[in-house]
């Protein structure tokens, strides 16, 4: 199982909307990572400058990317987040995240 | 189990000495981590920026840091990991993290 942490700039003017829409992620969307293996799935948010970690267990990011990107259900909720991030360059949250080098872990 | 996502930032100068030291830990260091509760813990580096992205399950932050305070190991070994780090304020890297705010969770 991978390990993976990935970063992503949220606009500051609308940390509260982000936040208070992942309280409420569309049950079919939750659906979809899980079947395409995304799992033990956190955000972590720093309201002080908008930074958002990501951390997610998987077997294979790159499967568990690209299984959600056939996902039409993906591609309505990816389309609604991308006005809460900075600079991603026309792509999606999900395809525009910053991945990180792990540099240690202990089980 | 709570999980935690923290954050401290790295002076770039001293990354890879950082790096390299976290390939290394010293065993007696890990072993006194998994006794005073620290689990599934990774450690994620932006080599962009010197941010450093800590991510651990526990029962209780506040017990698994107390349980380390005690611990002469951990005294020296915060000791030797100071140098690396930025605005800890005189504190050590394990009091002076910055704990992140949970926004979601999947399963």
């Amino acid at each position: 199982m991978q390990k993976i942490g990935f970063r992503l700039q949220l606009k500051m003017a609308t940390l509260d909307e982000y936040v208070a829409r992942h309280s409420s992620v569309w049950p079919e969307m939750l659906e979809a990572l899980s079947a395409t293996g995304w799992t033990n799935y956190s955000l972590f948010l720093d309201r002080t400058d908008g930074t958002l970690f990501g951390y997610v267990e998987t077997s294979s990011l790159q499967a568990a990317k690209e299984g959600m990107s056939r996902l039409e259900i993906n591609t309505r909720w990816q389309a609604e987040m991308s006005h809460y991030f900075e600079s991603l360059e026309g792509r999606n949250p999900d395809e525009g995240f910053t991945e990180l080098e792990q540099v240690f872990f202990l089980a």
